[in-house]
């Protein structure tokens, strides 16, 4: 998508020395537009750790990469089995909670399993990484276009005014390569000339929403509002909210969704006020091998610093300020759980599924393991 | 309640200078300790206004002082009844959601009325409004000793644990000249040696849970920690919350409560779990003249500013910092609307009663008017 006009991923091999991966650093947007260059599984790992390459596609992505980069640096001294788990294991321990990290670096992993000769090896990782990539390029498209018939029908609805759309978090382009998840269908929705607008919930503490996708959706010229994550509710109950369509950073074979902190509230509210609640997510990220999400998926905590310390821009650069009393205690839940009974359905690359084991078990099929 | 071991009200007369009006800057903490002198009425609405002085019931009382301060500035050029006439309405401007406000001024307006010697003017107006100063303060100590069963009751079967107990907003005795509202039964517990413990939501967006709630239990030594908005679901979901308990700018004769945005959302997230959801207020901020909450009441919209800036301490001074692009649009709505379906109880200084109009009618039979 663009950038002042100009067309971007959020993430790419550079094609003059494919040895580096190039990333938009997301932990500097929208103050400074910086790429990053990422030479080595340390650059990889220390990028999705600090999150200047974030959301569950990209990481996905970033993750494949790293364990192509990790190929060049096996040394004549080291076992190549031994060097690639490490790999493996060191980059999905980056981040625990999405599920596409690990699904990426293992396929990588898988792919190699069994050469030896390391120009093969690297040969194939590349292969297997951009086979990823070019793989959760197409799905975000794919998951457009199904979206979008989801906001033309209510667009029938509206006499002309804007389909008011409520997302939280970062589910665009910049978590996703190209398009995005959540936004997919709605940058789809104002090219066809569907007028939308979305309610952007800031999503404490790292202000991605506020940060990221007003950024976007700006640059796309969607028309967009900011809002706390105590608003949506509000909005919900006084019928200026359409749909909320957020991403999903991993769904249970059960289609319970682990998504940004805050995403079960504004289910709760969808829910008490008859509002459609959509997750929009690739199947990479559904975890086949988890039934309930309360009692499986680990939940992120981060540094209480994220909390006590928000970030932002005066004086012409990026700062903090500290926003309690010096001594503070605070927790920082990453993620929680939404229940399946409160999604409407989920939008995947293949099409739209009720949030629960029979259809999406039907819907992909050629993926279950047990 | 204390400061670094000092006790201190948040708003009071001067003893020396009765023509003077104290307040803590609530707008300053907990970055620094500053007493504001309110010398007319105009300092009183620019105080309320611009929040310095916040919280429903310490608000009434500076609207009650204000229409005080209002008869030392009648000139004998003013026509007296129009000048009280248009201080109350001009004070009662300053904030539209609490009702607290309205109550209280008009209580100091009618106590005046018909009288027309300056001094006679000036002396009824001051008992009239410490006469509300000291009702509210015996009033959350009511509402203290009566939350205080409700935490008692949750202890017994908490093994020694502590209780926890999740609260939005600051209605503590910042917000309500000593105690608090949904505090009072907190601090009344902790003095009692049944182990508490708080989650503060942070409340954006003027982070009145991570200045003040945080600030005031520390220095009553009450163990909290502090969470972002988004984090009360997770909690609840997961068995970590006991208890919410939230304080009302506005409740309205059906049990309908005007709060702090976000309220709604974590009413929701208690009934989801099967969690108690308290509200406490003084019957001060009861609108029995007000059906439905939804419809009736005027949700204040203030400066997107608020959302767009971040204010905080760095570098040794109070600082705002920009966290979203600079031509991002935000709405920012102070409040919504909790359906009386979603709580639990109402903690008032009569008692306890349920959320509806019966018991309320019945709780507080000599104040309905109609």
């Amino acid at each position: 998508m663009k950038i002042k006009g100009k067309s971007y991923r959020s993430i790419w091999l550079d094609e003059s020395d494919r040895e580096v991966v190039k990333i938009i650093d997301q932990d500097k947007l929208p103050f400074s537009l910086e790429i990053k260059e990422l030479r080595s599984v340390d650059d990889i790992y220390n990028s999705i750790r600090d999150m200047n390459v974030r959301g569950a596609p990209v990481i996905g992505a970033a993750g494949a990469f790293g364990m192509y980069l990790s190929t060049l640096e096996i040394s004549e001294y080291s076992n190549t089995i031994d060097h690639l788990n490490n790999a493996a294991r060191y980059l999905i321990s980056s981040r625990p909670t999405a599920v596409n990290l690990s699904w990426a670096v293992n396929k990588v992993l898988h792919s190699v399993t069994g050469l030896s000769l390391h120009e093969d090896l690297t040969k194939k990782a590349y292969s297997a990484a951009m086979e990823i990539y070019d793989a959760e390029l197409k799905n975000c498209m794919e998951i457009g276009k199904h979206g979008l018939k989801i906001i033309e029908e209510i667009s029938k609805n509206k006499n002309g005014n804007p389909v008011n759309i409520l997302t939280h978090c970062n589910a665009g382009w910049l978590a996703c390569i190209d398009y995005g998840t959540a936004t997919s269908p709605i940058y789809m929705a104002n090219e066809k000339g569907i007028p939308v607008h979305v309610w952007v919930d800031e999503t404490r503490p790292r202000n991605q929403g506020a940060r990221l996708t007003t950024y976007e959706l700006e640059n796309e010229s969607v028309p967009c509002t900011l809002i706390t994550d105590n608003t949506g509710g509000h909005l919900m109950q006084n019928g200026m909210v359409d749909i909320v369509i957020t991403g999903s950073d991993r769904t249970t074979s059960t289609g319970d969704v682990a998504n940004k902190i805050g995403t079960y509230l504004k289910a709760l509210a969808a829910k008490d006020n008859g509002i459609p609640f959509y997750v929009a997510l690739p199947s990479s990220s559904i975890d086949f091998e988890t039934g309930s999400g309360k009692s499986e998926i680990v939940i992120e905590e981060r540094d209480p610093s994220e909390i006590t310390d928000v970030t932002g821009f005066a004086g012409g650069k990026i700062m903090s300020v500290r926003i309690c009393p010096d001594d503070t205690k605070a927790v920082n839940f990453g993620f929680d759980i939404t229940p399946s009974r409160l999604i409407t359905g989920l939008i995947t690359e293949k099409g739209i599924c009720g949030a629960n084991q029979e259809e999406i078990r039907k819907m992909f099929s050629e993926k279950i393991t047990r």
